[in-house]
């Protein structure tokens, strides 16, 4: 082999670490499909110029070529994908007369993007996504829904062990409608600068109002309305109390005031309103998502989406949809980063011993037995003493070792590893806890 | 959407196919972390010259660049990965120190291919990998279990409802061995002949033979070896009367009949000795595999891999493995065109009607009910006539349709819509029969 290092930006997880990896998926997967959503799979690469009409973000995309075609000198034709939603649009576009809609689907793949890697910033990473979307009109509805599944999928990711995660939520039409009853007139301009509140601070979004033409009260106002948070609907007076009024921000603070409602009735603590929420993207219309992960606050936002109303469109038919996006990558990276980790780097639950040669072919009728019923069971690949087979067991974390014919009367014995307690044993019968089936996810 | 067309080699599943491709995915995976073996992925992406090292392979590669790099003229130093073995054996190298060895692991993961597309054949494709590796020396002993925990994945897949396989094994000592026996001294040049059977056919190798020095006799006990099967060990005596004798041929003959007499004992039918197989690749040195279709013999191998001992290794330490990889896309690609499908398009098992808006409320909580005992419920979305809830369900071949309030009694009652039955039912304690909570496999 000729040259072995890590590729910067490309993450390779340890068999731990993706043990905790494969539960974490497990459980997105589980609460998307309880939901109803199916899955689908994109190919990882679109036409180049599909990939570019995004204009901002040209530098970040991969090309592929063949590289026997490099010698032709032809720019590359193919690029891998950047996001799930862009294919998704695309995917929708090409199937329209087969789908069936509204189209509910989960998306699990792996995304490329050129950047500077960074902590938690990767140039190969895993995203879920989960989007409806429909023929021409999509019901408000699902801006309610699709957050709230996203919350209960937090909630089992909390049970696995990972921090709280809170999704903070906001409404295009009520920013918009807010700046244009202030009487600003270009509200993309507004969002735009006040979506560079966090990383730049209210003193360079204010001159940025300022100089856009917006007086200092214009400015101070929009400020003030990107300060507001509520984890109830108290926001609604908050807004009003600025004064603006306008035929879109009523409809964006009722809109908004329902998801947080519907929440607080759902998922307690799950979601909150807060008002600084502005999404780069343009294509979002409606309610957006960000979402916060407790501790690590200053990473950016672990998952973020919202509606848009015109993202895939033939032409004839337009489908508006509605959608978040999870950096599965991203957050597992951080974790990994501080410790978080798997009980064990196999899956094997039990370790059958072999200590005397003639004892294999009674370990391996073991390790069937076991394997019949679900238990992942491993024969131990060389006859050994007993401590060796423990040895072998506690380096990998394996919490059991089944010792054939150790009992009194010729049976067997399983011992715990942890407790250090032998046990009788009937490979037809007996099981460990449920909670020892699959590794465990442990913090170091 | 500037150009929406399939991009010839790169599929894309409909929803009901991918749900069978997560199936057979599961299957895949229950089987291998059964036996122990950990899931690993790797990046998508290898240095070019750790790809270009095996020569032939160069012109199907993919190189990857940023495209804002393209301007620099610079060659492409990055390449999508072609298969999983070689990255597999870098990740080995680059993590010795913390793994422990031996080393089981499984892959499942996309590589990429530029070659011409053709059925069967993809240039992005997922592969379904097992190995072990161990450190300087590797028991015998794997090159008999993996194929049958591969053999027990495929019993899973038949009952699931694909074809059947057939593993087809042989012995690169054996055909060695019985080359050197016969006077032929290039062993490895007989093993590229005899490997163009299947395409060029037995007079084009004979040819092939006698120019590289074989007398027309040598060449006959060649293409005789090449011709025996057995489901048994009676290959033994069929190459012992072929007359050739070496010490290589004795190893080989007695490594083959014990991983053949193992699967007679453990999986019956599920392997055979067939002398024929080569595999291409030159890195094999002990048990090789192939695996056929049911029906689709002609297609070439569905699952192949064998023992290598020199494909890792630092200078220092090398690391001898066996593995099998069986090409997921490949098969279902085969399939999906004979009409293989999902039951239905989503994971939903139960509708629950809104018949009047006034019991959504209820709808909802009879799917927060379903969903809390493991039943994928999606609430309707729109409120409609018992009729239109009905044909919701069917279009996507949704089994159940619940309706709120149906029952003499004002409780609820759930229509089963294959069979027409429509019965009281209580959402805190109904449950479907447990093969309709997924949806099922079936022909076209």
């Amino acid at each position: 082999m000729a040259r072995i290092t890590p590729i910067s930006g490309f993450p390779e997880w340890s068999p731990a670490q993706r043990a905790v990896e494969q539960q974490v998926l497990d459980e997105l997967r589980r609460v998307f499909e309880l939901h109803g959503f199916a899955s689908i799979e994109t190919r990882a690469v679109e036409p180049v110029e599909q990939l570019l009409r995004k204009g901002e973000i040209d530098k970040e995309v991969y090309g592929v070529r063949r590289l026997a075609a490099a010698d032709e000198g032809a720019a590359s034709e193919l690029a891998l994908h950047f996001d799930l939603t862009v294919p998704f649009a695309r995917y929708v576009l090409e199937n329209a007369g087969t789908l069936q809609f509204p189209f509910r689907r989960y998306q699990i793949q792996k995304v490329w993007r050129g950047e500077r890697p960074q902590e938690g910033r990767y140039r190969e990473f895993a995203q879920a996504d989960i989007d409806v979307v429909d023929r021409d009109s999509l019901p408000f509805g699902y801006e309610v829904e699709l957050p709230l599944v996203m919350a209960e999928a937090f909630a089992g990711l909390r049970a696995l062990g990972l921090p709280e995660m809170t999704i903070r939520v906001n409404n295009r039409r009520l920013a918009e409608g807010f700046y244009l009853g202030l009487g600003l007139d270009d509200p993309a301009a507004v969002l735009r600068a006040v979506d560079k509140l966090d990383k730049a601070g209210p003193d360079a979004v204010r001159r940025e109002l300022v100089a856009a033409g917006a007086t200092d009260e214009q400015a101070s106002k929009c400020l003030a309305l990107a300060g507001i948070r509520s984890t109830g609907t108290g926001f609604v007076d908050e807004v009003r109390a600025l004064g603006s009024s306008h035929e879109l921000l009523d409809q964006g603070l009722d809109e908004l005031a329902t998801v947080v409602a519907a929440a607080e009735k759902r998922s307690p603590g799950a979601l909150v309103a807060d008002l600084s929420i502005a999404r780069g993207l343009d294509y979002y219309t409606g309610t957006v998502y960000e979402t916060t992960m407790a501790g690590y606050e200053q990473h950016g936002s672990a998952c973020s989406g919202g509606r848009y109303d015109a993202l895939a469109s033939d032409g004839r038919t337009t489908y508006p949809g509605v959608g978040i996006s999870f950096g599965v990558t991203r957050v597992l990276g951080l974790l990994f980063a501080r410790g978080l980790t798997a009980t064990r780097s196999v899956p094997t639950c039990v370790l059958v011993a072999v200590t005397s040669d003639d004892l294999r072919d009674r370990a391996e009728q073991v390790a069937t037995d076991l394997r019949r019923r679900g238990v992942p069971a491993l024969v131990s690949p060389s006859s050994d003493k007993f401590g060796k087979q423990i040895r072998f067991a506690d380096r990998r974390g394996i919490p059991f070792v089944w010792f054939c014919g150790a009992a009194e009367d010729g049976g067997d014995q399983v011992k715990d590893l942890r407790s250090g307690d032998q046990v009788d044993a009937d490979p037809s019968t007996w099981s460990p806890p449920p909670a020892d089936l699959r590794p465990g996810v442990r913090l170091g």
